[in-house]
């Protein structure tokens, strides 16, 4: 740990960080932010590459994130900044009093599908979820149904939006997130057995608990606006669909995702008692 | 239908409009407003209480909303504003062209019971949602599921703030929504036999899928915080939980609500295959 205090927001550490706030700068730096005590804790303590943790001198720094931070050693630079500085580098309205700069560390896809060769697992793949509070609620969700990864599409609203991140409540730190070509990523898994069901309002679709999500299982969820693409559809080995019992057009796609992934979970774990 | 235009925001009845997108506002003329084409179109075509539509006289009225507008007849003022009006009495950052001023039209919870005691429900009971997303997706989310009606506990959200509307994609015009002091209408529900089932992680919870849904059937999901309030949870005739597989701590309130309902309303229909 090393201390130092910083109150400009000229400081070239803060302007670089602020550049964290925007998806080309988390492109071009290849790290993003994350801000508020649970999520900062949760990165230290998940492992993740965490570089930086800036908190507000007149606050204090969290204890759990102390605690966190002094089991993880001395890789970890530490900086009290004024408050002006914190304000600079946090999204939400009730400032936080701590930010975390953490060096994006994308999953190895190919090695994740050499060692699920030999066993089964339940996916998740989104195509083009634009709506960063449905793809941060999904991927907590996902986590939460004990799904093995998910496989984020091109087109998506960015992973590492604060948003996004924050609607995870950690679980981007937990889950194995693949950002992909979906009808690649989808050939690869059906090459090793998987069976790819895709969500969709297709007249031989079937209701959602009617559905075999054994073995190596994928469920693909759509765009909120128009659902999955037809280039992904067409590569599905079947359809499934949650019946609409009012008058609603639709659900909401993270509604959607936890439907699906817990009725897939509790198929898989037999725990059904009818 | 009666046609002027309005174009200075100084207007008194856009001064008193703009006062519905506060609570207060909302309170003291018993009145909400609901803005874009697809909301105001499904506002018309319920039967809600539409009292003025206005929309930007340079964008016309929109197709669908003018062909609502004439199945319903004389009843709503029409009138053309310029885009500075309909930006004063908006929320949303793509302006929408159109927005209606609707009546609150508070469901008759006596008359519910009554009708409501000869036949089977399934009632969704929300204690204190704190977030605006959160109760328009859940009401979205039980029309969807063909949910009877929901009851909104005191402390809520306020069911016609923007957002709340906004989320419901709808539903709010078509699903039953009382605003009742949650112990008691709880305890007039066991009175006349309803089984009430309280979104706990308690010792005693049964999982989600164990539950019996049957008959007069009532979920109580809590605030997205601590859960179901102490004296609410304490009326509860029985607990059910959805089991957490990964680290997470809890999931989305919208998300757990549908899940719920979702396998309460499968049950119930008797879809189930296994």
């Amino acid at each position: 740990m090393r201390h130092e205090v910083i109150s400009s927001v000229q400081n070239p550490l803060v302007k670089r960080l602020h550049q964290l706030l925007n998806r080309k700068g988390r492109e071009e730096q290849n790290r993003f932010l994350v801000e508020g005590a649970h999520l900062v804790e949760e990165a230290l303590n998940s492992g993740a590459q965490v570089v930086t943790v800036l908190y507000d001198e007149s606050r204090g720094i969290d204890p759990a994130c102390l605690r966190a931070l002094d089991e993880r050693g001395t890789d970890v630079q530490v900086i009290a900044v004024s408050s002006a500085v914190l304000g600079k580098l946090t999204e939400t309205k009730s400032p936080q009093g701590i930010v975390a700069e953490v060096k994006i560390d994308s999953e190895n896809w190919a090695e994740w599908i050499e060692r699920a060769s030999e066993r089964d697992y339940l996916l998740l793949v989104l195509d083009e979820i634009q709506d960063p509070g449905n793809l941060g609620t999904i991927l907590r969700t996902a986590e939460a149904a004990g799904v093995d990864g998910v496989v984020l599409g091109e087109g998506s609203v960015d992973l590492y939006n604060g948003k996004v991140v924050r609607a995870t409540m950690g679980a981007l730190f937990r889950l194995p997130v693949f950002l992909r070509s979906l009808p690649e990523a989808i050939q690869t898994l059906q090459q090793q057995g998987a069976n790819v069901l895709v969500s969709s309002l297709k007249e031989n679709s079937l209701a959602y608990d009617e559905a075999d999500y054994r073995g190596k299982a994928v469920i693909v969820i759509g765009n909120e606006g128009r659902g999955v693409s037809e280039q992904v559809a067409r590569l599905a080995d079947g359809y499934v669909h949650i019946p609409l019992y009012g008058r609603a057009e639709s659900l909401n796609a993270a509604v959607a995702a936890g439907i699906l992934v817990y009725e897939a979970q509790r198929k898989r774990i037999g725990q059904a008692v009818n």
